[in-house]
């Protein structure tokens, strides 16, 4: 099938899927979860083929050993797949509901109501546990999605996708079409040009994809590019809590896009040389004065910076900051409410590592990744961020001739939701 | 100055105006308000050039007499004007709103808080009350904003311009600098490619300059280009409410955005050729068979097709429509239903003109314009859709590694706003 012909179909399942009631796509996830259990032997024989073609690529240098390890389907990995999508049957439902309910005139009612966005275009790299993911996440808030697989899991990809299409196509009703798969560079170049059918492009892996997405679509892009966090020591921080917090940000996860990249101190800290000197010893190396402030590391590496004032940091963080997640690291409480006032990043934290900034961690249940965009949704991205709603009105022959001419006037009253 | 000086300014200014409080910014409304009156004479002063110079575009034909009309600004509009400023007083502060307030674990609280996007930039066509209304609207969304309106209006924009952001000026602690306007289509054309500095661009024109602007930036655009407006006339729909709503919705302003482009009956609707004729009569073109089924008229002229059943009115309106408005007419309640969730538009109506789709209509005191996007904010926008919103979290030492190696658990308490 052309990616045209895809789209258009995705497109049509989509308007059928965005009315289907709870019961209906919960019967999916059911039915889904179970069929990823009952197909287990297949699907960790279709991973050992991308396995052993993997590590012939690990050998000549084209995948890193973390691409590797990351590919790696195995047991435990499964369960936490099939247990994500039993969970999301017990979140509520994101669509239908009424966020605004108001009479604007005596027999006629406003509402705004939740609905989902339409197709989503979802690209990701090596990780297979994602389809699973977004494929329950799209179905439970009523999107079409369109999913683009890394290359080195193409055999654990298709049967993942293939179980929970046919799990879905099983249930009477569902509008299977609604999930779609495709495999060429080709068709995400295509993906990539249909902004009158993709509603929004959902690109989840590292800098160079999330800007090749950016700068080659006029479809809406949800995702961060870059993680570049800081962490500000305040001249009264706690040393303890301040080794801790750094350490906790820099080294339990160095890759994570939440992981801290500039640690700034300010000149008045009493303790600057033995957080130093801990921070060293826990493993991790200082850079006094990178060329570029604006990097990620994705290593066991920070910057480091000395500055004036608390002034000085936020406007260091809203210069060479990414607005993606800062912390300051302070006793003093006025200065943590001006930081989190004045930094412009999807999280801002006082007192807290950096790497808070998850779906899972905020209590979303699930998440599609974490956006800095301005618009439409910021930080850790879940069922809500992937709904928009619409407004109805209900009357009775009402005509706006009646108002602009005086004879009727609005009330604007609002109801119960 | 620079483009980039520009919008690097309203940058700086718009992380100051983040910070400001509902009472800094209802006294510059205020202030503004005041000034506007103190200084009518000038601003007419103004507007006569402007209309001078118009007069002339009119007789070579360069502009339209409907274009003429809209730029002159009398006592009415600019009373209109600044009552518009004063309401917005009244409305409540859409910036710093708690969202969610969630207890992730025994003393680490998440925030989800509003907060303004940013920078927007805004461009308009004749209308110079646009200037007032879009400045406000920034003003108390703690946005900064960049102005550029049409060419026609340039006295006029200036002085309103100028008036507006002295009466910011003269308010201690206001970053008037969060207020910028630019004159020609160079800056525009680089405002454009600024997307590290802007980070929403909102159209108000027609659909040529929309579709321009959407081709040319990578910044997300908040508009409509189109408003391809349908009205789908049931079998059981009341012949009285059908003329009634359509005449409103074809004639009360045909050149508005929501106003009805094509009916749509059903075979079976008994009175369909009484419904023709009083259309006919009431002024209305009817056009059986326009060769482009996505046509806006902005005339009283109107599409007219007949359909077997309510499925064939849904499909051809989420084919053909433009996601903006659109309406049906019956008496029973079930097909209403159906026809509001299963069409995809920002406004879904029953048994009402599509005419309502506006913000003061729908009670949100202002409106920056109409959104036919599927993120961030669709139908009317007021203040509520230039807001976004960051997440703080409030610890005391917290690390991910606790959580991660099974030390603490969360439990996701939320707590009242």
């Amino acid at each position: 099938m052309d990616f045209i012909d895809i789209a258009k179909t995705a497109k049509r399942a989509a308007l059928k899927l965005a009315d289907a009631d709870t019961e209906l796509k919960n019967k999916v996830l059911q039915n889904a979860a179970d069929k990823l259990e009952q197909n287990s032997k297949t699907i960790f024989e279709a991973n050992a083929k991308d396995l052993e073609a993997a590590k012939q690529l690990v050998e000549t240098g084209e995948i890193t050993p973390s691409i590797y390890k990351r590919l790696k389907l195995d047991e435990n990995k499964l369960r936490d797949m099939v247990q994500g999508l039993r969970d999301l049957i017990n979140l509520s439902d994101p669509v239908n509901k009424v966020l605004l309910r108001r009479q604007l005139d005596e027999g006629i009612v406003l509402e705004k109501v939740s609905c989902p966005i339409g197709v989503l275009g979802v690209i990701f790299e090596a990780r297979p546990d994602v389809i699973a993911q977004v494929s329950a996440l799209a179905i439970k808030s009523a999107n079409a999605v369109i999913l683009k697989g890394g290359k080195e899991a193409v055999n654990t990809n298709k049967i993942l996708f293939e179980v929970i299409k046919s799990a879905a196509a099983e249930v009477e009703g569902f509008p299977e079409e609604a999930l779609q798969q495709i495999f060429t560079r080709d068709d995400v170049a295509q993906m990539l040009k249909c902004d009158g059918l993709i509603d929004l492009i959902i690109p989840r892996g590292g800098n160079k994809l999330v800007q090749f997405i950016k700068n080659n679509t006029k479809i809406p892009v949800l995702g961060h590019a870059d993680g570049v966090c800081h962490i500000f020591v305040d001249e009264s921080a706690d040393l303890e809590k301040a080794v801790k917090i750094i350490v906790d940000a820099k080294t339990q996860y160095p890759s994570a896009c939440n992981s801290v990249e500039t640690v700034i101190v300010h000149k008045d800290f009493p303790y600057a040389s033995a957080l130093r000197d801990t921070l060293i010893d826990s493993g991790i190396d200082i850079v006094d004065t990178p060329r570029d402030w604006h990097h990620e590391y994705s290593d066991t590496v920070m910057s480091y910076l000395i500055v004036p004032d608390i002034d000085a940091a936020i406007k260091h963080i809203n210069t060479y900051g990414s607005g993606h997640t800062d912390a300051i690291i302070t006793e003093n409480k006025e200065n943590a409410d001006k930081f989190i006032r004045q930094v412009d990043s999807a999280g801002v934290y006082h007192n807290v590592s950096t790497r808070f900034a998850d779906g899972f961690r905020y209590g979303f249940g699930a998440e599609v990744g974490i956006s800095t965009n301005k618009t439409h949704a910021r930080g850790p991205v879940g069922l809500e961020g992937l709904t928009i709603y619409k407004y109805n009105i209900r009357g009775n022959g009402d005509i706006v001739r009646d108002y602009a001419d005086g004879t009727k006037i609005f009330h604007h009253k609002d109801l119960p939701l």
